[in-house]
């Protein structure tokens, strides 16, 4: 077990780890290095299922500003029925325009091509540098490149061609053991920075080779998505291009019909393996050391929730994260902050099972024991607002030098 | 010229500078070190107004958590005739509960004991950590002990005491020239982290010896307030403390009656006083180097605040700002992320008057001559959306290790 290691996801007990670049049966990937990023890290990835009855389901960002390769999939995809993918890192093809729309086209035309598969059943997908033109003779010849590399055994290759800042892999391949046979499920994710989901965050690829209605899919991961990356914040920062897509070819011959076991077993599946997927993203926050879990309960849903990304979100709360200073006066500012208009509010505050706060007045508590637990790489912060029934939970890093110092000479 | 040495607020033509510690005829200040702050440094400030005819007006913060003195300033006082304002720092006595309340009573009591004022008539401020008891024995030797300290020439004093995290004072003393005689308006203020406004922020004090009705300070101040304190935010998080409080003490026998042209002019320095002292906020901005100022026009006023929210408190515009990065896909990344479901969005961007962006796409543009502006003390952005009629401002700092190093450590 190294994928499920921390302690706020566990593993489902019909769940299992498998190792190494495998693919479900019926996808081939590759990545390679194309020279779009100055660092000569791999920066094309292409990721094909060869079964024509494949079904998908894709989320993308609820920005104002989407990217051309997002307002293409939305505009000019089959989003049931996706056969390839196509990404590049070291662009995100974003703030380009019309000229930018005509660059993420011929991606699609390009892919479609060495893919063999009809264009409209193409998903393009770019991260990276904002308002860049895309260098399209080496995205061109990157493709090829990839078309040739296409392999069962590509999860790896493909997983590093998608990243940008990220410092280590996000990906999992999961054996599920569903009451009508056993399916595999792999996922490939970047993001590290520019974190703080609306609808769907970042990019995320999941592949299965069990067979589910198009409809089943969407609803699926719909749900997942929404425990999993809209339930996390590096920095606050909405991005321009986040997509998440699940493609399933069937070729396990396990149907996944609706309102089954079946259905049940799958969901609860692709739910750890997204929310995980999420909290590593969270753990890889650009530069971070620490990951924070709030978990915020009360009476309105609209409260807790506010409560919660303003703490998850508070530059103070993640900088105190960071330093270890068991500093709960910045706890309370901020759910304060978040809910004007309530003064004076009954907030209760544990930190790590520490009680500090009841009824918004501090509770003398083990001064020692709190630095102690707020020293470790995870923190859990449990917030009380009057009343009963809401709940939910936001993870968020820290904000530290490192992120500084990514983040202050990015372009340059 | 010291006060509006930068080139985004001007004095007004009818304002000079005045030097010195002198407060305006009617007032004596005073600062001390109780021992509160471990560093030693003054903690305990006293402010109070001689004359009975005094006319004043605050603004509070309008948090959901509202620290105690905020609580009994709100509910226990005649904001409309504070003589005496008594404030604490090193300790915000906030998250305190009742005893914190008692505590505050306590305060303004003890104030209003030595500036021989009935106790409705003295204002109580804190400002610190949250979540601690205030020493109740060192803040009342502190009290005494500024009670023997009061003098004209206080204003410096006062200053020192309510600071906690500020690296430098902010505090003006104006000669204002108004039709019907000259007045003197002096203020000080406090504030460097915790800083995004909703009704009012920080600590702030303003003395004049004009003779205004409360009802016309309350107008001005509030307009002012407006203008000010809530156009900057150095960390997007609003202070449980936040209060701003205007007194007149009319000692100069120039009356400012509404709706003439000496409120016009006491209006436009006290305009100028309060933006020039929120712009001394940002640029003291835990540990800031570098201050922004976004400024956004469209035609929704509600997209224009959103947008200029956005990019002031984005984790990114501020690292990239600090690192005097060109960045500017960070720019309409937070624009976008403010303004979800209206993509395609045609944003227009220009830093520093070098147009890079239109109509939501890249213009190419001297990217030497970019980079030389945006590595300046000072960065303007403008962002046009579409439409016309609406305009905000926002200033803010940038995010840099220094901040980290300030926050990542503050109780400890």
């Amino acid at each position: 077990m190294t994928f499920f290691a921390g302690r706020w996801v566990p593993a489902p007990d019909h769940v299992s780890e498998l190792g190494g670049n495998g693919l479900p049966a019926g996808f081939r990937a590759s990545g390679v290095a194309a020279q779009i990023k100055e660092s000569g890290a791999p920066d094309v990835g292409l990721l094909v299922c060869d079964s024509p009855e494949v079904t998908s389901a894709a989320r993308f960002t609820a920005s104002g500003i989407q990217a051309p390769p997002v307002l293409l999939c939305r505009e000019r995809c089959r989003l049931d029925a996706l056969r390839a993918v196509v990404v590049n890192a070291g662009n995100a093809n974003a703030a380009t325009g019309r000229p930018g729309l005509d660059n993420a086209a011929k991606m699609q035309g390009s892919a479609a091509m060495v893919a063999r598969v009809p264009e409209d059943q193409v998903a393009v997908c770019s991260t990276g540098v904002i308002g860049v033109p895309l260098p399209m003779d080496k995205i061109n010849r990157g493709i090829l490149a990839a078309a040739h590399g296409l392999d069962a055994e590509g999860a790896g290759a493909f997983a590093a061609a998608i990243q940008t800042t990220d410092a280590f892999d996000k990906r999992a391949a999961l054996e599920v053991r569903l009451p009508s046979g056993t399916v595999t499920i792999t996922a490939q994710a970047k993001g590290a920075g520019m974190i703080s989901p609306g609808f769907a965050t970042l990019l995320v690829f999941v592949q299965s080779d069990a067979a589910l209605a198009a409809q089943t899919g969407d609803l699926l991961l719909g749900v997942c998505v929404k425990r999993s990356f809209e339930r996390v914040s590096v920095d606050g920062q909405l991005s321009t291009n986040d997509t998440v897509i699940l493609q399933c070819s069937g070729e396990s011959g396990v149907r996944v019909e609706p309102e089954t076991d079946d259905e049940l077993r799958f969901g609860e599946a692709l739910d750890a393996l997204m929310r995980q997927l999420a909290l590593m993203v969270v753990r890889d926050g650009e530069g971070a050391r620490r990951v924070g879990r709030v978990l915020v309960r009360g009476g309105a849903p609209e409260a807790v929730e506010a409560a919660a990304r303003s703490v998850a979100n508070s530059q103070l709360v993640k900088t105190a994260l960071y330093g270890g200073d068991p500093n709960w006066g910045r706890i309370i500012q901020a759910v304060g902050a978040a809910l004007p208009g309530t003064a004076p509010l009954a907030v209760d505050i544990a930190i790590e099972g520490v009680q500090v706060c009841a009824g918004g007045s501090y509770v003398p508590h083990d001064a020692g024991a709190l630095a102690q637990a707020v020293a470790r790489d995870e923190v859990e912060y449990e917030i009380g607002l009057p009343g009963e029934g809401a709940e939910t939970e936001v993870f968020f890093s820290d904000l530290g030098h490192e992120y500084v110092t990514i983040n202050a000479d990015y372009t340059t």
